[in-house]
């Protein structure tokens, strides 16, 4: 019995359905000056108009906007730090400085994580496992990213005035958290539904050789169609079971590669298909060329506008798939190749 | 009944008690030639005497290094990398690029974890917590790290000829690797026990306000210090419970530190505390000053030296630390502390 039920857990080569699925009883938004200009600006928690935000570097300020987006979701949901039992997070920079310097002073055991910008996924991926799995009875799961200090980390710096091809994406500045309880222990605003993360197809790492770190939707793409692919055959299902299947931050250029590697396969997801990237800010006037990348791409996206979708149950289930760009500027510099990965999870409204 | 079954993984604060301790069924060891002239050095399955292990660059270095350490472990197991369901691994080096480059063509699912070198205390957690909890039957931990990668990330190029000082650490070349599966799937050597992952403390960051990169033992120490502490009191245990307690990489300057700050809570580990770090090099005649560090130290330590124990009995219960200052060249050179994590986990010989 014991070994049935541990079973039934594993779903097809790669997949996990809960058996008790984790709920999301809190979600908060922290989004820079240039995202709060964007067609979702009025769904953020906060917008910061100071890049700095009130800091002495970008590092800094994207500490500050991980610190204050785990303050947000903390009050949010009425809860103090010592109420959570882990805290499952993780960012762009090398070491995750802007994790550690952002959530010390919380003083939650912290599982710290890279996934590039997949980041987001592999948070609510684990801590869902958490959950459901008895380790934990809150977790909270945050990313964060910010333009200025991923621009100095992977290219060059804002002050040498680098010209963005139209395949370059514009990283996000934003922090999004959420925390992830057990579904009988959510006090439930009662016309709202439980959000619920049902099951999870984590990743491999996918690599088809592209160099360029200034087009990483064209990285990415691979990667995030290798885990949708995964994610219909584990579960048996077609791309219209979710009523949206959504990228995180692949852009125009990447949106197109995937649909079109789909569709050789015999999935046609163009019609319920959508990237964070493309949503967070306005192609026409906003200049931002390929759309919106970064681990804080998905991440305020996902706790501001799709959340509020499932919660007005205009989306019944979702599928998220935050993708990540595993490159270094030492890998870049050195030549390699610029290897993907995406992290897919299932999100219902219940 | 259920809600029962959940509440007692749980233990005291930040603990967990697993309720079918996974079982380690394979480890491997990839030391380098340094390494391997220390006094374990006869105990690593492989020494690479080159220290670019035949590649281009310290980078790639190391990811020939995990390469060889997971196709080693897979190996000793008579698995194939389809038999994993999950790989949990990372390193020191931004964006783990290490890991990324070094298990890429393994295909297996990747959860990419940064706990600096604490790594492998994250990396068997993590694991052991998908095993338990019924989300893979099989996964593969993993970590590296390269002296010279390290130098050349955190500090000066080799070529700069910097002078180290005594309180400075020795970063460790290797990989170690684990294979963790559900206890009841593994064919024993009738003659060995079974070496089982009884349960987990994870830690969190810890900060005393440290600058200097060049003494992380003492950045460290702290962090090490609230981890076991913890594990005492959420177990109700003291240190004799444990044949040995076990810190990844404090070494010499941070070991007396751990000790005193646990003796001032009446917790005396003298007698039963060991350092990887300190185990790795001859104090006397391989000039590491501080002693060994890096994600590598610890995992090459315990999956050969201290597995070796637990297989012949001589310890039947340790509680393994692996130790990570959560430092970068950004914030070491913006002038930032260097905060520690340590991540507790008890091994056992059943």
């Amino acid at each position: 019995m014991s070994e049935n039920v541990k079973q039934s857990k594993m779903v097809g080569k790669q997949s996990i359905l809960f058996q008790n699925p984790p709920c999301i009883i809190s979600a908060a938004s922290i989004a820079g000056k240039k995202e709060g200009e964007g067609p979702l600006g009025s769904l953020f928690d906060v917008v910061c108009e100071d890049p700095l935000v009130g800091k002495n570097s970008w590092e800094e300020a994207e500490s500050e906007l991980m610190k204050q987006a785990a303050g947000k979701v903390l009050e949010k949901a009425g809860l103090k730090n010592t109420d959570i039992r882990y805290l499952v997070g993780g960012d762009l920079l090398g070491q995750l400085i802007a994790t550690s310097f952002g959530i010390a002073e919380l003083e939650i055991p912290l599982i710290g994580i890279y996934g590039a910008c997949s980041t987001m996924g592999e948070a609510m991926s684990i801590g869902a496992m958490l959950v459901d799995g008895g380790y934990a009875d809150k977790v909270l799961a945050i990313t964060s990213s910010h333009f200025a200090g991923a621009e100095k980390q992977f290219r060059f710096p804002l002050d040498y005035g680098n010209q963005r091809p139209y395949s370059a994406s514009w990283t996000v500045t934003g922090s999004g958290a959420v925390i992830l309880a057990d579904r009988n222990s959510n006090k439930k605003n009662s016309s709202e539904p439980n959000i619920v993360i049902k099951g999870i197809t984590p990743g491999k790492i996918v690599d088809y050789g592209l160099k360029d770190s200034m087009n990483m939707g064209a990285a990415m793409a691979p990667a995030a169609f290798e885990t949708i692919k995964q994610n219909f055959e584990d579960f048996g299902v077609q791309p219209s079971y979710y009523d949206k299947i959504i990228t995180g931050d692949l852009g125009y250029v990447g949106k197109n590669i995937l649909i079109d590697l789909l569709k050789e396969k015999n999935y046609d997801i163009s019609s319920n298909h959508m990237d964070c990237g493309i949503e967070i800010f306005d192609k026409d006037s906003q200049d931002t060329h390929a759309g919106g990348s970064g681990c804080g791409c998905s991440a305020v996206t996902f706790t501001s506008y799709i959340l509020k979708q499932l919660k007005e149950r205009s989306w019944k289930r979702v599928l998220f798939i935050p993708t990540g760009a595993l490159l270094s500027q030492v890998s870049f510099n050195e030549g390699k190749s610029v290897p993907g990965i995406a992290h897919a999870v299932i999100v219902e409204a219940e």
